[in-house]
């Protein structure tokens, strides 16, 4: 443990200069404004929660949140997500609020992670919730918004994959009943979406042919909605199949919707988030390996908090988005530069507050009495070489 | 200490829900866009600085930071203010930046606070920094800045009181000699705005009465720029002649921006921040006892970043604004409800794509086959009694 220098921040989190703002700020601008158009209202809630309320009920690994304790020693984390504390919301302040509840979000989110290469530890997420309704056409009205999230953040190209919680496991408890340990070694392969991995656990556990091929015929099950047809051939557990057929009323509807095009199959998919129970899907952008979309149901996370009621939603990364997909150039006014010696200070500030009130940008900038320090030559040189200023589209002086 | 309820949240944190976020967004955006025509361009720093950088330069008080450890030990904070980080950001990424540079920046800080009755863990400040002028003029360009700022936000009646550092050092120093832990007295009891703890302390320190008087002559330099005068008249030490003579001519160029009107002196206001060295100036609104604004000069602090250059700002209260201030009241647009049996599904949604596209607000609804369960009551009922909807400008059913 090494004492930081002086101009050091922590690793993982980073300073967003006015160029990088001005992107991020016109997608959450964008995106909570189309969210804002399918009826959902934004909500804030705190950067600290309570670890053994909203912390727990997270999906985040423990060691991965950041943990402090307030004045009582109580222990409290940096929220990790935004569903988690809408829940805790739901059933509290709007707690009497009829349902279906339509919320959306935009905030930053925490991760406590090792030193690596690209990881954060704070990032942006944009989202919405849909609590109060467990219906498909609940789970298409939200993959139908994320798909229109996606185009107002600037993402021209992506693919949104779809799966079912239910569906693997109740093949898994159908292929291998009891041996739940089994299972799990199973889901995390997929969970990893390492395939290899899942093949050589396959082969490991000794397993009948009819066992082993039903298992690795799963891999197969990505691609459009044929792939419903042929989930349905390889089990007959009443799990397994109502899911498939909750996929299929989902797509019906994205088909109304005219989204169905953006979306596939993929029933390897299990969600990032322990607390998913139903739907889950992923928005993949073409520029980039990772999600920089993901949701789905989850129907028992309420419950924790007190309030059964079922719910899904979704979050864009906003962080990733803003980071790797080529949005439209934004291009701004250059501003206006107003010089003016003491003498005529009055007429060229009144100069100045005339053409702001008229939405100009303008920079005002005293001529010193002696030739000794410039004040409107340092205002010029920051023009070329600089990080913040392009140069000025007029300069005006008062002498 | 006991287990925190399941939903509930630390004490000294907020949730804002749909009606609150869309004020404070709206103080946000016009104050943001309010800077940004005076130059000012928007920077975001991250929430978690090291506690021996960004920590230890922040006015705050140890015992009021938030602190964590990160995964190799080191201590971080939760930011207490913006200053500090930016001038962290000027010594690393701006390090080349030509002089002044103009930032703005809206943004959550944190203290940890004992469990009071109105005390905040957890709030927004909206400012801007100028940095790299040491002129009158750089202190009172913020100074309009911040009246303008103030109005942007919604604030309509306010006063801004202007003081200076310098004045009572100097004058201390004169009076009292040497007496530095009687200086500090003396300076606690006015940061505490304490008036007669004030003139006790000067009974208690064993004074002759020509000294006795001429600290007591500080309380009355309250009021327009007379104040000036009547200052000089009871020091002749040279700081602080110098620091009225800088206020003089901060007053001059608020006279040119005609902002004076808004300005009075108040000699017996020290800055609220340790780093403050020069001009320091607070907001008060007609409603509220406590500041909505406060501001002043750092010419020391971005040395301890390793850069060595003057500074000025100031930061709004954002979150007391919003709580304390009666702005004009905000009008939405009230959404569209878009009911459809399955059979009228692609044309109910069509209709809403139409609409959205349009601008409107539109929330869509399956009327189911049977009447059991009744979604589409559900969504109206969500009209009445509500706190989040207020009902819908038009109803239309596709059946």
């Amino acid at each position: 443990m090494s004492k930081p220098k002086g101009f050091e921040k922590p690793s993982g989190v980073r300073d967003y200069l006015p160029h990088a703002v001005t992107k991020l700020r016109r997608i959450e601008r964008e995106v909570l404004a189309c969210m804002d158009r399918w009826g959902y209202r934004q909500i804030m809630t705190p950067t600290m929660e309570y670890y053994d309320t909203v912390g727990v009920a997270s999906s985040t690994s423990d060691q991965k949140l950041f943990k402090l304790l307030n004045k009582h020693g109580t222990t409290m984390v940096l929220r990790s997500d935004l569903t988690a504390p809408i829940a805790r919301v739901m059933s509290s302040l709007l707690k009497d609020e009829p349902l279906p509840v339509r919320l959306s979000y935009h905030a930053n989110v925490f991760r406590a992670i090792e030193e690596e290469a690209g990881r954060e530890a704070e990032f942006f997420q944009t989202g919405v919730e849909l609590v109060g309704d467990d219906t498909p056409e609940a789970d298409a009205e939200v993959i139908a918004l994320a798909i229109e999230s996606l185009k107002a953040a600037g993402v021209e190209k992506f693919k949104i994959a779809m799966g079912h919680m239910g569906f693997l496991n109740g093949l898994l408890q159908e292929v291998l009943p009891e041996r739940t340990e089994d299972q799990e070694s199973l889901k995390q392969d997929l969970l990893n979406r390492d395939y290899v991995g899942y093949r050589n656990t396959i082969a490991g556990l000794n397993l009948t042919e009819e066992q082993q091929n039903r298992l690795e015929e799963v891999l197969k099950l990505r691609g459009g909605r044929e792939v419903a047809g042929q989930a349905l051939d390889i089990s007959s557990n009443e799990l397994a199949r109502a899911s498939i057929e909750h996929l299929c009323r989902v797509w019906e509807v994205l088909e109304a919707y005219d989204a169905a095009k953006h979306v596939l199959f993929d029933l390897t998919m299990l969600g990032d988030f322990s607390y998913y129970t139903g739907m889950t899907f992923e928005g993949y952008a073409a520029e980039l390996g990772s999600p920089v979309a993901s949701g789905g149901r989850y129907d028992k996370l309420l419950q924790q908090f007190g309030r059964a009621i079922p719910a899904t939603g979704f979050a864009l990364k906003t962080t990733r988005i803003l980071d790797g997909v080529q949005g439209e150039e934004i291009t701004e006014e250059l501003p206006v530069l107003i010089r003016y010696t003491a003498a005529y200070r009055k007429a060229g500030l009144a100069k100045a507050s005339e053409l702001r009130a008229e939405g100009h940008t303008v920079i005002t900038s005293l001529i010193p009495d002696t030739d000794g320090t410039n004040a409107q030559d340092k205002e010029e040189a920051a023009v070329s070489g600089s990080m913040l200023h392009r140069g000025y589209q007029d300069i005006i002086t008062f002498q």
